[in-house]
């Protein structure tokens, strides 16, 4: 039976998927500083196995032969996902993939090495490459796929978007920011003339910041028989779903930027940990995508943990934690007016939720433009400053490291997947709007600290529902209508508005 | 070129081999419990990974060919090694390799339940399904080396250990020790009578213990850069050459089991990390064996670490992390007392240097008999009794909890390894011999806690030679003589001796 083998090749790759992300994992918290070399080449090995099993031809007569066979309803949708995995696997010729990866690799080494000091002219040359070589990729994956060549390079990260929709969505977003960011500017300096910042405590050390952290993914529905907490330089949310492995970094001068980061990731956690079970080895088992992970992560931070009643019950946690002189005088105002401050800035992962929106669309329009043609990689520094003054009011054509090399995507090829971001924060406001529906008593649940139903509106809707649908199914079976920006423009007029 | 198809191999083999040692360290020290299910499914799935490439047949034809080819003298003896490893991995059958997996995992499985009740009788009949299979085991093997049975096991732990030499060795050891460990007890009876054990100051915070141990273990020559420390239920030296990874386990009321334990570790740790790089891929490159290691952990825990030259440098270390206080009154020998205490007892892995390789001779007596068939596993308790009685004047005969059910190995059908546990103690002294005939200087050098010359001396005979020689080869060009028990008794004497 064809399904058979599908399913045990599923098993097979998922045990390599589960060695390689334990072993990512462990790199970034456990290893050995010397053991990097051989990790390395381990991973790379283990990657080459990987590939070398998922595109094998055999697997597309099973496909064709599953497709033929009396299936129930997962194991269809199943098929599916095992052919549309297989198409993304196999869609490029090795030579390209090998190709590809050479020049990805040695442009973000490049990066690693130039950014510190901005030297674009430097860089340049290898953008170039990596462009000439997404254009490419963008063309294989459309010829295999039937997209247009930018849609099938986003369809990777979130399978069913589409520019036709986005475009629309994202335009409806951005001229609403346009008036709106001077708007929460100005509510916020009135705000913050009749409550100044306060001064923290320092230092927390950080044995407490840890148990304050996990006292707040206890309290959110963190599940501690399958995951952990530990530190890393650059927080992160990985492992397999029966073992998340989250990461957190600290700083002993403030405890907001840990706890918040941590929150964040618990909100990815909690869809890993959610993920059916039974069948976690084919792909329809796995996360939807990028955007749907991302809105479950802001979830958690934005539409929960930003709000002022969660603050009352976590709060008091952070006294019990911190010790009862922390936040000496604080109220919830008070750490709100840090959680909720609003900058306009250069650097997109500093960004607040009313700004990040910004950065995010100017990098998904030029991108665009680059895989289209109609923009090369020399002329992105006139039009990233463009369109920074346009919708930020700020230049970086002196500045490129804080400019157009600040993120690691176009110098590693990953053309497509900052749309994510953006649309993971406004489907987090969209959920947010149905959920209220569906539980009035939403609030008060929070402000008791009592997460049961919140989190399991989302398990019913998101995470059990897995790749079942493609992105935009999801969202309007789980709030009953098609993405829309005004849920995400509502809720930051509730937070930032007059 | 045939010989590089056998380094591609090598190089895919240490990646998987690379993802199980990792995993495996992960899963005693930081997977979350419910992690288990999982992650046994994906080392499974690797292992099977491991064993299909091993096995594949068309390395038979690469042997044969790079046998051919113009090599150097590594190369040529890493064919050697392929060879090996290639004929002990095809030896077996697979229906015969699931058979035996089947039946040794569920009798480890039984035999976790039932030790701690002592239910022999409920247990008997799954290790004689045990029994059986090590018998069809040892023909088949012996048939695929031309070995004789029991050594053909034995040799997959020490490559070139044969009983012809080994009887000989231990007969002299066994009957030495039959009149040295009354004359060990009575000495010491002596010594505690003008010199009581004194009491601890307990507790020993685990963070202090933790930095006293990795005091320890820097100073003995541990790589940080290529190794860590980390707690786990049962100690271990796990990892990969390039990120050892090593565990102990704390007790709040002593902290000697924990800082000797880890000594012990740290011997392991030290052949790892001294093994070559470059070739770290070959089976050449790998450990000679489980014997040669225990000699190597062995040299550190009892050559080194339970010497009043070693306490002349630790005990200052014992003071300044655990504080002044933590042995008040406290001298060398006092530790001494503790560290090397004899004592007649039921248990291998608690006993003592001097009464440990009678618990072993008893059980590879018995094994060797196991296996030849005339001793059948209904007869183990009597026969071990009988045994105890002769050899440590203690009877176990109502007690098989304590008796020949206390080790692991025979329910996981590992016959042919205990005797690597008294041949590395014996290696490990007359290593030792050996170096303080080259290194006049090593006590003086042990009291200033300076292990660099001691540690070269062993990294040139030992570490980097890797697997280039049988075991006792390695020994004989370590040491300049084949193995010999009287190094070891001449150790027992002078420590325990009149």
């Amino acid at each position: 039976m064809s399904f058979k083998k599908l399913d045990d090749l599923g098993r097979r790759l998922e045990s390599l998927e589960h060695a390689l992300s334990i072993l990512g994992a462990d790199e970034a918290t456990h290893m050995a500083v010397g053991g990097g070399e051989k990790r390395a080449e381990a991973m790379a090995s283990l990657a080459g196995m990987y590939h070398a099993q998922a595109t094998a031809p055999e697997i597309a007569d099973w496909i064709e032969a599953a497709k033929a066979e009396d299936l129930d309803t997962d194991r269809k949708l199943a098929v599916a996902e095992f052919e549309r995995n297989y198409i993304n696997a196999t869609c490029l010729p090795t030579e390209f993939v090998e190709r590809r990866t050479a020049a990805t690799m040695r442009s973000e080494q490049l990066w690693r090495e130039l950014r510190p000091r901005g030297d674009w002219d430097a860089f340049l040359p290898a953008l170039e490459g990596v462009v000439a070589l997404v254009r490419e990729e963008a063309a294989l994956r459309a010829a295999a796929t039937g997209l247009a060549p930018y849609d099938a390079l986003m369809d990777q990260y979130d399978p069913g978007n589409r520019t036709a929709e986005i475009d629309a969505v994202f335009a409806d977003l951005k001229s609403f920011l346009k008036d709106f960011v001077p708007e929460a500017l100005a509510v916020q300096e009135e705000r913050l003339a009749r409550r100044p910042r306060k001064t923290l405590n320092a230092p927390y050390p950080i044995e407490r910041q840890r148990e304050l952290g996990l006292a707040a993914m206890r309290a959110t529905g963190f599940d501690f028989t399958h995951g952990s907490l530990a530190v890393s330089h650059h927080p992160f949310c990985g492992g397999v779903p029966t073992d998340v492995r989250m990461t957190t970094r600290y700083r002993t001068d403030e405890f907001l930027s840990s706890l918040m980061g941590v929150l964040h990731e618990t909100g990815h956690a909690l869809y890993e940990q959610g993920l059916p079970r039974d069948w976690s080895h084919w792909p329809l088992g796995k996360a939807r995508g990028m955007g749907m992970h991302e809105s479950q992560s802001l979830f958690v931070e934005m539409q929960l943990a930003r709000s002022p009643q969660f603050w009352e019950f976590m709060l008091p946690l952070v006294h019990q934690h911190l010790g009862e002189d922390a936040v000496p005088g604080w109220e919830i105002e008070d750490i709100l007016n840090e959680v909720n401050h609003v900058e306009r800035g250069y650097i997109r992962v500093d960004a607040d939720e009313v700004t990040y929106p910004l950065h995010v669309i100017l990098r998904y329009e030029l991108e665009q433009d680059l895989v289209a043609g109609t923009l090369e990689a020399s002329q992105i520094p006139e039009a990233w400053d463009t369109k920074m003054i346009e919708y930020l009011g700020i230049s970086t054509i002196n500045d490129p490291k804080d400019g157009p090399m600040q993120d690691v995507h176009w110098p590693g090829g990953a053309f497509g997947y900052f749309p994510s971001y953006t649309l993971g924060a406004m489907i987090a406001a969209q959920l947010g709007t149905a959920m209220a529906r569906d539980l009035p008593d939403m609030g008060e649940q929070m402000r008791r600290g009592d997460f049961a139903a919140i989190n399991r509106w989302r398990a019913e809707r998101i995470w059990t529902e897995a790749s079942r649908h493609s992105t935009p199914d999801l969202i309007a079976r789980a709030t009953g209508e098609k993405l829309d920006a005004d849920h995400f423009k509502a809720h930051l007029r509730r937070r930032y508005g007059r």
